[in-house]
C-alpha cells in the first residue's frame, strides 16, 4: 500500500476502504507517512466528502491510534458531552456536578478555547491551583473516590486527532463534516464513552453557521455512534447571541456557580436542565427526561450538586473557598456599565463580535502561546427581544486596560442592533 | 496575506488574483510557505481548476521565481518545441539539426525520462563525454557559434516548477491540466521562447489517455501563450504505439541519425518533418509549411543536417566518431529476434507496455538515482496495420541479461494483439 495511491483514490471520488484509512491514518502517526501528503488527502476529502462507513472507519483508527481509556472497573456505564463551542458556554462547569451529584459517576476531558469560542480548561484555570494535567491512574482513582473529574485531554489519547487537526488547522482543511466528526467523536471513544451527548451549536457564535450544516454535522456524528456501538444523542442549540450573560474565564466560572446555587440566567440555566436531563436518560441513570429534571432540581436545591463542586475542585488542587466567595476569583480593575444610546426593542446580540471582543480584551488567545488574562470580560444581562430604554445599561465591559476597555466598549456596542417594533426571542434549541 | 487564506479561497472555488499567486509562488520558492501548504493548495486547484488567467499568472510567477534567459543578442526569434512525452519519442533528436541547418538558431533544454516515457538527456548521453550541464554562458556561447545547444534543465531556470513537480509527484496532484500547462509553459518561457511548438501526446503511451484531455492541455496552454504574449502552436498526436521502430536509448539516438541520413521509419519521419514545418513557419524562417519541408528535406539530402548534429556533439564535449559509425555506441550483448506465434494483422502494440518493458529492461528508471543501460530496448519494426505470417519476426530485444531478456520477450509480446481481419493504420496526428 502507498499513501499517494490512497491519496488519488480519494481525489477520484472512490471509497475508501478500511484497511487504507487505517494505514493511512497509522502511517501518518509513526510519521512514515508526510505531512503534505495528509494535507493533500484532507483536502480532497474535504472537497470529495466521506461516507458513514469510511467516517467511522476514520474515527476508530483516530480513537486507536493512542490508549483507550477502559472505565469499566469505575463506572459501568460511561456518559460524556460534547459542545462544538461557543460564546458564553459554560454549561460543563454546572452540568457535571449536577450529573455527579445525581449518582452518575462522570470523567470528562475539555479542551482549550479556539479562536472566538471559550474552552472550559481556561475557565477552570481561574481557580488558584487547580491543575488540568491529571494522569490516567490519578484520572480513574479520583472518578472512583468522588465520582467526577474535569481535566484536559492526554496526550495519550488519540494522538492522530491532534496531529491532524494542527495540520488541518493551517492547510484550509479545517471545514469538513467528516473530518470534523472524526475528530470529536474519535476523543469521546479514547475517553472510553459508551454513551454520547452531542450539543451542536448553531449561528453566528458557531463553527456551524447555518442548521444545515449542524444538521449534516450531527448526523454524521450519530452515523458514526451506531457503526461503532455508541449511544449517541444530538441536539442542535443556538448560538447567535451569548449563552447565559457572561463572556469571559472568571466572569463564566461565577455564573455557572450561580446555577449550582439555583440562580443563573433563565437561557443558561434551561440549557443545562436539558443537558443533564440527556445524559441521565441516554445512560439509564434515569427513567425518563422529567425524572431526570426532578432529580437535577433536587441536588440543586439541597445543595449536594454545588458540594460535588467543592469536592472537584480540592480534588484537583484548587482552592474551594473561591467558589464559596466567588469574589476571590480574579476580578478585573476597570469595569464599566455601556448603556444604551436609544430605546428599542434588542434584535441582535452577535455572538461571534462578543466573543472577539473578548479575545482582544485578553480572554482567549490569537496565538497559541498568548497567556490568557482570567479576569477580563462582558457581562450582558440582555437578551434578543428584551426592550430597553435610553440610558438603560446594556452591557459592562471587565478590563485591566484603558485603551482595551475603550475598544471593548466600541466592539460590545456594535454586536447590538435594535428595531422599533418588538422582535421574538430567539429559540434555545432547534428541532434536528 | 496568509497563505491558508489563499488555500481557503481556492478551495471555495473562488478565482485567485495575480497578487495571490505570485505571493504563494514566491513564497513556496523561499521557504516561508511549507510543503504541507502547497500540497493542499495543489489539490485544491486540481478539484477545482483555474481559469486561463489564473493559470498564466501561475505560469509567470514560476518562470520569474528564478532567471529569465534573454537570447536577443543572439537570436531575434527563439522558438521552443515540447513533446508532452511518450515511448520512441526522439523527435528532438533530429528536429533541432534540420532546424538549425536551416538556418534558424536553436537551443532547447531537454528533460530526463519520466516513468514508461523516455527522456531527451538520457538517450545523448549514449555518446561518450556529451555534456548535459551547459552553464548559461556555455549555451549563449554555443548557441552563437554554431546555431545550436541541446542540454539539461538548469536550477537557475523556473526553480519554483522544480519544487512544485517534486511535490506533485507524491501528493497525487499530477493530472491537474492547469498545473501540467504551467509547468511546461513556465520552463520555455524562463528558457526565452519567443515561439512554442508543442505536441501533445495522446493515448496508451502517453500521460494524457484520451483526446478530450489532450485537448483541454493545448488549449490551456495556447491560452497561457496568448495572454503572456508568446506565439503557441500545439499539435495533437497519436502515442497508442511506439513512434518509428526504436524504444531505448542509443537504439534510439540511431534512428535520429537515420533520419538525418535520409532513412529512417516512415512515421518517425513524417513526425520530424511536421514538427519542422511548425517551427520555421511559427518563428518566421520558412513562409509556409511547404516551403520549409523543402528546406528540410534540402539540409537532409545535402548532408548539412547530420553535420548540424556532429558540430552539436563536438561542442558539448561527445565523441563525434559515433555518429559517423552509429555501430561504436553501447551495444547489447544479447539480441534476441522474437516472431509471430500466429498469422493476422496487428491491431495493437501497446506503447505503455512497450515503455514500461524497456524500463525494466534497464532502460529507464524505477526511482531517480537508478542508473540508465543506454544499450538495452526494443527494435519494433512493425505497425499497426501490418500483415504478419506465424515465423515473421515482430520485434527484437536488446538485452543484457537473461532473465530481463526473458521477462522483455514476455512483455514485448503482450503488447501486441491481431485480428484475423485487415486493420486500418493508426493516424499519425488527430484534428485539434
Amino acid at each position: 500500500m502507498r499513501a499517494v495511491d490512497i491519496i488519488i483514490k480519494k481525489r477520484d471520488k472512490l471509497e475508501l476502504t478500511g484497511d487504507e484509512i487505517r494505514y493511512f491514518v497509522n502511517g501518518y502517526t509513526s510519521g512514515e507517512i508526510t505531512d503534505y501528503q495528509a494535507a493533500a488527502w484532507a483536502m480532497a476529502v474535504l472537497l470529495n466528502g466521506m461516507n458513514d462507513r469510511e467516517t467511522t472507519d476514520l474515527t476508530m483508527a483516530m480513537a486507536e491510534s493512542g490508549e483507550i481509556l477502559d472505565l469499566s472497573d469505575v463506572t459501568p456505564m460511561v456518559v460524556d458531552k460534547h459542545s462544538t463551542g461557543g460564546v458564553g458556554d459554560k454549561t460543563t462547569l454546572s452540568v457535571l456536578p449536577i450529573v455527579a451529584a445525581c449518582g452518575l459517576p462522570c470523567g470528562k476531558m475539555s479542551g482549550r478555547g479556539l479562536g472566538f469560542s471559550g474552552g472550559t480548561l481556561d475557565k477552570l484555570e481561574s481557580i488558584p491551583g487547580y491543575r488540568v494535567n491529571l494522569s490516567t491512574a490519578e484520572f480513574k482513582d479520583q472518578l472512583r473516590r468522588i465520582g467526577i473529574v474535569l481535566t484536559g485531554q492526554s496526550a495519550d489519547l488519540a494522538p492522530a486527532d491532534g496531529k491532524f487537526y494542527a495540520l488541518r488547522d493551517v492547510t484550509g482543511t479545517v471545514q469538513s463534516i467528516p473530518l470534523i466528526a472524526a475528530s470529536i467523536m474519535s476523543k469521546k471513544i479514547a475517553g472510553g464513552a459508551n454513551c454520547i451527548v452531542l450539543d451542536v451549536k448553531v449561528g453566528h457564535g458557531a463553527f456551524m453557521k447555518n442548521q444545515d450544516e449542524a444538521r449534516q454535522l450531527a448526523r454524521a456524528m450519530r452515523g458514526i455512534g451506531e457503526l461503532a456501538g455508541r449511544k449517541t444523542l444530538a441536539v442542535l442549540s443556538n448560538m447567535d447571541q451569548p449563552l447565559g450573560f457572561a463572556v469571559g474565564n472568571a466572569l463564566e466560572l461565577v455564573e455557572a456557580i450561580e446555577i449550582l446555587r439555583g440562580g443563573g440566567p433563565a437561557d443558561f440555566r434551561e440549557h443545562v436542565l436539558r443537558s443533564v436531563e440527556e445524559m441521565l436518560t441516554i445512560s439509564g441513570a434515569a427513567p425518563s427526561n422529567a425524572a431526570a429534571r426532578q432529580a437535577a432540581l433536587n441536588v440543586i436545591s439541597n445543595g449536594s450538586a454545588l458540594e460535588k463542586l467543592l469536592q472537584l475542585v480540592a480534588a484537583q488542587g484548587g482552592d474551594p473557598d473561591v467558589i464559596v466567595h466567588p469574589e476571590r476569583l480574579p476580578r478585573a480593575s476597570l469595569i464599566e456599565s455601556v448603556k444604551a444610546a436609544q430605546s428599542g426593542y434588542i434584535s441582535q446580540i452577535n455572538a461571534r463580535v462578543i466573543g472577539e471582543a473578548a479575545v482582544a480584551l485578553g480572554g482567549g488567545r490569537a496565538r497559541k502561546s498568548d497567556q490568557i488574562d482570567h479576569a477580563v470580560g462582558f457581562i450582558i444581562p440582555r437578551k434578543v427581544g428584551d426592550k430597553v430604554e435610553k440610558g438603560d445599561v446594556l452591557f459592562e465591559v471587565h478590563a485591566n486596560d484603558p485603551a482595551k476597555l475603550a475598544q471593548a466598549r466600541r466592539e460590545g456596542l456594535s454586536a447590538f442592533a435594535f428595531s422599533p417594533s418588538p422582535v421574538d426571542p430567539l429559540p434555545l434549541f432547534f428541532e434536528d
